[in-house]
Parts: structure tokens; C-alpha cells; sequence
């Protein structure tokens, strides 16, 4: 099954970001194997991308369980960040909401914890 | 139509679960009779199933109405939690965010208020 | 294509409001010409469609570009509203959560920021 699962992070606050990561992790089991989840990142949730954050450890489990990383070039222009000051893992899109609408075309689901 | 419509809930402020809950209301007259409603609560949106809350009026209002509970197992066992310790009505499934995504899949609408 | 793009807004603060506004305008670009995108606000993202509010210039940038805005009635009643009460451009509907529920049927995407 190619449908997967995004996860939309906007918000900036350690615990909310924590708490996106664990939601995705516990998805994992309850999605068929290969099912990709993604957590995407725009505006203040770009924080999640850059390295050595309050939550890089979680992030690194995320990213090693599977889990991409998808982060918003309209924000990063925005915030004068390059790739080179996320993550190496985050895989940049033009837009984060065009991205979440493309998703939701492709069939997959939306979860906006 | 059995396609039902999920509302989403993963935060413990008394005005958010009061608003999440007149939300589930105001939509019954909205929807075909029958379309089954209901609120997915996890992480700290389990409060609204423990008994003896603040929204606890509320709550037993929109269940009387016809509005389903539905509680993360996940969280719970987080918590220390078991069905003891929630309202009778609230029905447990294992993951939170796993029911959410299955319901889309199979057609439910998604709303996170 | 016929299928448009709801966001949802229910929060006051106007740094919310100035977002939703910024992510509508976004994805003018990310989707094919003529898909409607509209803002739909109830509870307290009411504001957003009250004029001379603090991110109203944002909001007329928005209906200038094209971007359709929501109101709920169930809301406007609740707070004493009239339509004379909002901005022109405003489209009031019955529920602005059953307007969600019926553009997800409808195969609109759904976003909420």
C-alpha cells in the first residue's frame, strides 16, 4: 500500500514537537509495513528540523524507526535558513501546505495532532 | 451512510474540550441521521474521559446525544490508566492516532478543532 | 478541477489569524489555477471576519487574491453576531464544522493550521 500517513507540525513549543514525533512512532505498528509516515514542518515547527534542538534525540529515533521529515522552503526562505541548517534527513519541499494538499489528493490521511 | 465523522482532541484545557464538545453537538443536525460522531481523544485529551471533570456536564450531554468516546489505550497505559478509571462509555481502542488514520481510511471526515 | 482546499480556523490570537492568512495565500501558487481556497472560521476565529480587526489588512490581501471567507452562523448567534457585523466578503454558513465535514465529502482537502 503506497497511501501514507502526514502529520502536520506548525508549532514551535518542545512538548508539542515531542509529542508529534511519539504519535508518530506510534503509529508504525498500527499502519501496514511500508506505510510511509511523514511529519511535516512549516513555520514555527520548522524548529524541528534544525540540528541540536530540544527534541533532536526523539528526532533521531524517529528518523532511524523510518519516520521522514519534511520541512517547508517557503518558511526556511522566510527565516533566512538554508538546507545546510536542517537536519541532513529533512527532505525540503517548495511549500509545506501545497504539500499537505497534495498529500491529501494522493489519498493519503491527515492527522493535525 | 455509515461514514461517520471524527473529532480530534489532544489538549486538557477545560474551554478546548467544552468547545470540542459543542462542536460534536452543533454537528448532528448537520449530518444524515444516523452518521455516527466521534471524539478521539489522546495524550492529554484523555482527560475528558476520566469522570468527575470540569466538563463532565458536557460530556455526558453529547454521549446522551449519541456521540461516541473513543480513548487511546496507548495513553492510558502511559498514564498508569485503565478503563476503571474512565467513564463507562468511553470505548478504548489501541492507538489514538492509529484510529484516526484507519477512519479516514475508511472514509470518516477528519476534524481537528 | 472543482476540488478546493478548506482551512480551519477557530483561535483568537492574531498572530494565528495572520498565518492562516499567510498559508491561504501560499498556496495560491501550489494549486492548479481556479481551485478555491477558502478560510472557514467559527467559534473564536470568528474575529478574523469582524472588520478593522489587527490583521485586517492581511485579510483584505487574502479576499483581494481570491481566497473565500467562511463564517458560522451557529457562532454568530452565540456571540450576538450579524452579518452586518463582519466584513461583506463573508459567506455565512449554517455550521462552519458541518461546511467542513460537507467540503471533506466533497473531496475537498482539509488543512488546519
Amino acid at each position: 500500500m503506497s497511501e501514507g500517513v502526514t502529520l502536520h507540525l506548525d508549532e514551535d513549543a518542545p512538548s508539542k514537537q515531542a509529542s508529534v514525533l511519539r504519535n508518530a512512532l506510534h503509529l508504525l505498528p498500527e499502519v501496514p509495513a511500508g506505510t510511509p509516515i511523514e511529519v511535516v514542518v512549516h513555520g514555527e515547527g520548522i524548529s524541528l528540523a534544525r540540528p541540536g534542538g530540544p527534541v533532536s534525540v526523539s528526532l533521531a529515533e524517529a528518523l532511524a524507526a523510518g519516520i521522514t521529515l519534511v520541512a517547508c522552503h517557503n518558511t526556511m526562505q522566510a527565516q533566512g535558513l538554508t538546507s545546510d541548517d536542517l537536519v541532513p534527513q529533512a527532505v525540503v519541499v517548495p511549500s509545506g501546505v501545497g504539500h499537505l494538499v497534495r498529500r491529501q489528493r494522493e489519498g493519503w490521511a491527515y492527522v493535525r495532532p
